[in-house]
């Protein structure tokens, strides 16, 4: 337990276009824990002229920011901090004076990257921290760039960068500040003009599953999100919100349900680029990455966090942080898959993703006993509900803690949630109870031969009746489980076999 | 990490007068978890007959218990098993053949201990998990006995076993049901006929603090808070309880808001046995333990865990489980306390117990980090909220989340607490968050000399201005800080010095 002591500070530090930001973290028992962040809008690419050069005021505002910086990085070890510079600073003529004296106020070189760097670390910010399987497409809109990537695992296989983002296009297309529609075509096609060079190449190549990380796309979801959507993006619910956008005429006044305040300007910006970028590519969906830039340089630092499933390293990291008891929850995850299996499978449990989401859970509902025995469930789902899981979407995390929350005890039915259908979530529920009901002693030598089969939402399992016999707790208990199922409407019948 | 994974799971059996129960635990760095409870309403005492002989139907109500419990007891080490018995089963002249076909149920052996030893294992499981210094005064009151043991640390210095508990009390005082004063009268009178052969001796002896163990008295502490009352009980509390009881006619119609259904029958007879424990003892305030004979067997098997100070214990425990870095707790302690001593210590925040809580609040802020940094201090009050936490009570509890809550940004209103006063729980939040601030940055070699002065509620921050110009991060962090504490009403002021 050493590691708690000694743990050193990890700080991450990225001078963006529109924001200058630091991540301090700390690695404990296969997670990053964040231990502090700092934002300052600084605005750089505000201080660009017409020839690119910085203006003063720009670098002071700069400077000042990285003075506050560079008193929080002097309780980190100098090989554990990594500072890089993006898109305005690739641009500035006159980058040589801003650095020179940004170096000597960090104490700490910084490095002004080359957009393929900067779009391969965020790939691996977002390999780092998103779950699934095959090729994925990753599309971060900064302040002035915007990085497409296509990658599998943790490998890019094409890069790009492109000038393009949400601060510059707002003073390009929207410097009226009016929120019209022929603001928002121009935008658009603009923005579709900028990645017409990279459509062929992309396309060719392919992807299985699109992630948006940062700040637009993370806007983006919060007002989806505020607005009683589901999480998953869609070219769709993008033009939705753009007329939501044109009901207002002044962007200085407009007003969206779950829009902040911070991201109102840069939003029709930001929206116009993702609105191309959905159109040209022919996107169908897009889900919110758990990490981008900043997350690539932490996890590049630190080598021993690269593991290939990181929905794995997730649950090993969870169940070693919170004492859960691997073996047993081994075991009821074994027996879960075993009834998965009797049940019929996807014939069953028709989502991609319902035994991975099956196997998580039973992995981890023990979870909410490190608080407290008595509502443990309750406990179970908060930190489900809360903790930073990366490989799991939130809509995943959501049901995650649902399922944990009734995993004993009293049936309630499941709220609404939207990572599997209803029924689906019903049957997930109902074969975890069963599977945590049959382990409730921790020795799989224990358990019966048994036999669950399925037909529609009826359950029939099947128990050797001298097994029953002499297990007359467990025996009572399936029982109540029984009534209590059937009570919700989901029918459960235990047989005795001779 | 290995012990997450062999971890052995330990479980203690009582069969008592009243109820048997069984807890499954384990051992996690230094903390207790529980696995399962079970419980099964037995009423063996009910079963003994004028001559003291258990009735079949009573025996056989114990033994369909013990194959529920066998049944449980199949995954855990012979050694690991702990099974007594208690009051009944000393009385029964038949519990031979009781005992013959239990132990056969259960495969493992059940000891019938003497009063001497109960008495002797409860006060192991309240040493253990109630924290304080002194000599302290404990009573129990069980179905067919009352255990009053005092004793320092872990050693008991005089142990008593009682036959008089809230079943018996109820069979012979409040046999006809009714709750009138005339019952309530014979059964304090009878109560205090018992104990009076050992005043003597317990006076003179003395104690400083008294807990209360088990049912009755936790019932007693579950009303008095439904009922808006803080959690001391005393003598005038308990007069009010039984006041209201005395409003119902028949005890079987009893309803007082707090009491379950479960104990409402036992209820007169154990509070009628505890106001004469309180008058004859002449006993100012009673808390609830956190332990009795239960936790007192699962202690005794784990010899690890005994440390003098329980708090302390606990402190560690929790650090390591939720791996807070210990350094820097350390540090905003150290902090903490320079402040208390700079302030005028008790002169300024009077309670004896603030000093503890500061520390432990400093010690135990970050635990919310463990779960998100975002909300950090939310996570941090739900986990101290909810945490067992040997040796606090539940208003001590209640008051490390509310202050950890509010460690870092924005600064809300306290809500009530019987901890401390509140004044004293606002001197504490403000220290606390002072010294959250001043150590940002994890080391304590980067702290600036510092003098912080009280005059009633105005504290004055002394700073060497050099220090604060060097650390603009921080200076205006603090600037912030006095605006946020002086608009509460709480003026801080932040001085440079030349």
């Amino acid at each position: 337990m050493s590691q708690t002591e000694s743990s050193p500070l990890y700080a991450a530090i990225d001078l963006g276009s529109n924001s200058f930001h630091m991540l301090v973290v700390r690695h404990i028992d296969g997670s990053i824990q964040t231990m502090a962040k700092i934002k300052r809008k600084v605005r750089l690419a505000a201080g660009l002229d017409e020839h690119n050069a910085l203006s003063p005021e720009a670098m002071q505002r700069g400077w000042d920011c990285l003075s506050l910086f560079a008193e929080r990085l002097q309780d980190i070890p100098a090989a554990n901090i990594r500072i890089v510079g993006t898109a305005t600073l690739r641009t500035a003529t006159n980058v040589d004076v801003f650095l020179e004296k940004a170096n000597q106020i960090l104490g700490h070189r910084i490095e002004v990257i080359s957009g393929d760097e900067e779009a391969g670390t965020i790939y691996k910010g977002v390999a780092h921290t998103s779950g699934g399987m095959g090729r994925r497409l990753v599309v971060d809109i900064g302040g002035a760039s915007t990085e497409l990537v296509i990658g599998q695992g943790f490998d890019a296989e094409a890069l790009t960068s492109l000038k393009m983002g949400c601060v510059t296009w707002l003073e390009q297309y929207f410097k009226d500040r009016q929120l019209n529609r022929q603001n928002f075509d121009n935008a658009i096609a603009a923005a579709k003009d900028t990645l017409a060079p990279i459509l062929e190449q992309y396309k060719t190549i392919g992807w299985n599953t699109c992630v948006g990380a940062s700040g637009t796309v993370q806007a983006l979801q919060e007002i989806m999100l505020a607005q009683g959507m589901d999480e998953v993006i869609t070219l769709a619910k993008l033009k939705r919100l753009q007329k939501q956008a044109m009901m207002t005429v002044h962007l200085e006044e407009l007003e969206i349900e779950g829009l902040t305040l911070e991201r109102a300007l840069v939003f029709p910006s930001g929206l116009s680029i993702l609105i191309a970028v959905f159109e040209l590519l022919d996107i169908d969906s897009m889900t919110l990455a758990g990490g981008a830039l900043r997350e690539g340089m932490v996890y590049e630092m630190m080598a021993e966090m690269r593991q290939d499933d990181i929905r794995a390293r997730t649950i090993n990291s969870v169940q070693t942080r919170y004492q859960i008891d691997k073996a047993y929850a081994d075991q009821v995850a074994d027996l879960a898959k075993t009834f998965y299996q009797q049940c019929g499978e996807e014939s069953w449990l028709p989502e991609a993703q319902a035994l991975m989401l099956l196997d998580s859970v039973t992995k981890l509902h023990e979870i909410g006993l490190t608080i407290d025995f008595k509502k443990g469930g309750e406990h179970s789902a908060y930190l489900l509900q809360n903790l930073d899981l990366p490989g799991y979407t939130r809509a995943q995390k959501h049901l995650l803690a649902e399922l944990a929350r009734r995993y004993r005890e009293q049936l309630t039915s499941l709220p609404e949630q939207h990572a599997v259908s209803a029924q689906s979530a019903q049957r997930l529920l109902r074969l975890l109870r069963l599977a945590v009901l049959l382990s409730h002693r921790r020795n799989s030598d224990l358990l019966p031969a048994f036999e669950l089969a399925a037909s529609g939402d009826t359950l029939t399992l099947t128990i050797a009746r001298n097994w029953l016999d002499n297990n007359p707790l467990t025996n009572a208990e399936l029982e109540i489980e029984a009534n209590r199922q059937s009570d919700m409407g989901w029918p459960l019948v235990i047989e005795a076999r001779d």
